[in-house]
């Protein structure tokens, strides 16, 4: 493996390669001490075109935690506006030797365009609406650990799956892991063409009924003032994951979010915070998922 | 001591636990070496909900200094924007593994609510006007260096006390080290209901009478355009300290300021520069107080 | 070597000492660890009273290779609204025990006035339109590696030499190196009053004829909206390095910029990214000389 830019080409034992480096990585995050040398004196660069907390913290941990030296690069901070570009910007911070860039963008397939401008593994972050793939690695890490192997089980994305990375890498990672994916959301915010085989519906109990797990997206409130939905009240109303909703998937199905949760708009209060909820799980896990593919892009090992 | 709150069920013995390690710290700030691996791969997060240059970086260093991995966050970059409330920001950051939280926030009370949401230690660095302990802490230890122990020495404090953290912290702090507390101010910039046994009054000179060492409270701006001042030059008429008034005070009285000052505003400029300021003493203290802080928190020792 | 302010009472020996040890750094960057423990324990601020990506990452990254603690602090970001000068953030941040400062300032001076607020080593980033040595440095060192000593060496700069500190940098270290410098610009973009003996022209083939490399300054888009230039396209039209202008040139004569670059403004746009482009190789030599710089002003050696 030398990129991660989405799951193309890639084989169920691609990923089992990866999770079982994330489980080692686990057990060093569970250590009082929770540093190891295993990047000492390589360079990892955070380049993000488009702001974000979570993912750019995530990986910025993750890579100190493997001792590796951080540059972090943010495009509104930056000389951007000055008119370089994103190339200049990429083979600029390649010229002081960075070994692996994490790039997000605004625009899909910066970071496939990135592994011919320099010469250094590219992980994307998050391009567009196109792929999030380490996101993905993270909800099926944790999907597993709550339900098991997902071959055969049908996991509900529901929300804005129209502009979402996050259900298209999951529903690409949940397909070569045989999962069953379920799209639902309201019909202004489904694709016209589904995409790696998820099953698309605007009727959210069909999606729900005996699901293994249900996804509940981000809705961006742009998208609202926008005009694609009617009101938050009306998302609530149709699409709200709620316990009575909820209670037509499998018994203790458990229930994921990529974060930043809207609070009592995608998912009901309570149940964000319940038993059942995994949220916290899918952060934590991150981070060891996160030291994984690093070390597998610049040290070896999987493909 | 499991979180830095505020000083409520503390002992002068606990004070001096923390000054013991301060002097400690300075030693090895003294080096030329000045990083010691005390708490190696631990992880310490400054969360700012609101701007500060002087306490984000001075904790961040004394983190650094006692070989901690530092992850920062701040408000005003960050999805803040995107609906995610305090809570959600502080569990995310919990769940990759944080060790300590230095919290700084515009509402009162966060930081206590904090170490209800998350299994770690919390540090108050400042909650609204309602205290800012580290501050009072490395102003007391200063203060000690400066004219002994501060039982039954009167110390004045200056300035816009009503809307300030560092007068409240530094009342409560001084009470439990036995010194006697006088605030002085403009009318409308002093509390209504005096705190933790200080004295309060509109006459600077009666203050200033004797007084064993006197701090200048920064004044906002803010507070003169919104009408509380009349106009800056209305104070520095009525409480500026000057050579003159300084004089009022014990012989060779010491000059505090927490920074950063309005030059020429709350202290005359040559005053603020000269042999009786302490200013940037309790600058070089304060990193050593944070390290002792954060020593105490992570390691133990003291209460 | 105490501060690096400019190349006042340099001698040539002096340049070759830093380029030695610049020399003995491209090494370690060539190394998969690129870290050495020269540093350990010592502190770096970089303090950017103006906002800069490259320079800042450029030297911050130096420092870590070096095994430095850096410090950060940006005027934007920072208490300078509240109204703290740029001499109280200085002794504040020195107070913290910082070793070297590395300045960028709006206003020119400010880093020499620096060497009296605080007893640290001064590095200028860059001061107003003055001056800013490590680019200089950086480009001389790659000249001589593209084409041997510099020693009555031509060398073409062009572009907007009146407010470029790069320009008045470049011609002062290469007058040291016994180069002969010829500016070239459009008139109300070239200094009244040429500076360290260079040759000042508006006609662009009479600086570029035989020189021995060519170096292409940014324009500042400001300068043309503000009426100094009639149009970028006019620019272009009587400025642009082109291939038909650069053959003009001694025969593989190299180009140079210090970036950001406007693409297809100062540079043909393919001349920027082809074989005798050094753009890439200054960024490079950047990071070396900036850990030599740091390693002088630090640790000693040179003179």
């Amino acid at each position: 493996m030398r990129h991660l830019l989405d799951f193309e080409g890639w084989t169920e034992d691609d990923v089992r390669a990866i999770f079982e480096t994330a489980r080692a990585m686990k057990e060093v995050l569970a250590r009082p001490i929770k540093t190891v040398p295993t990047l000492k004196g390589r360079t990892v660069a955070t380049v993000f075109f488009e702001p974000s907390t979570r993912t750019k913290t995530s990986f910025e941990l993750a890579a100190k935690r493997l001792s590796a030296d951080v540059v972090s690069f943010s495009g509104q901070a930056s000389s951007l506006k000055k008119g370089e570009s994103y190339q200049d910007t990429l083979k600029t911070l390649a010229a002081y030797g960075v070994d692996a860039f994490v790039i997000r963008a605004d625009a899909a397939g910066v970071p496939h365009q990135a592994t011919r401008w320099v010469d250094a593994a590219i992980l994307n972050a998050g391009d567009g609406w196109r792929a999030h793939p380490s996101q993905a690695l993270l909800d099926a890490f944790t999907l597993e650990e709550a339900i098991g192997p997902l071959r055969g089980k049908k996991i509900a994305i529901v929300g804005d799956i129209l502009h979402s990375r996050v259900a298209r890498s999951n529903a690409e990672l949940l397909a070569i892991l045989g999962a069953e994916v379920w799209f639902a959301g309201p019909p202004p915010l489904l694709p016209r063409h589904p995409f790696f085989g998820a099953r698309v519906t605007a009727r959210l109990e069909e999606a729900l009924k005996d699901a293994d797990a249900v996804m509940a997206l981000r809705i961006q409130r742009e998208r609202i003032s926008g005009g694609l939905l009617a009101s938050e009240e009306d998302y609530r109303a149709g699409y709200q994951i709620t316990e009575d909703r909820l209670a037509l998937a499998a018994p203790g199905a458990p229930l994921l979010h990529p974060g930043p949760m809207n609070r009592d708009v995608e998912i009901e209060g309570t149940l964000a915070d319940g038993p059942r909820s995994l949220v916290l799980a899918q952060v934590a896990n991150g981070q060891a998922i996160r030291m994984a593919i690093l070390y597998h892009l610049l040290v070896g090992g999987g493909s």
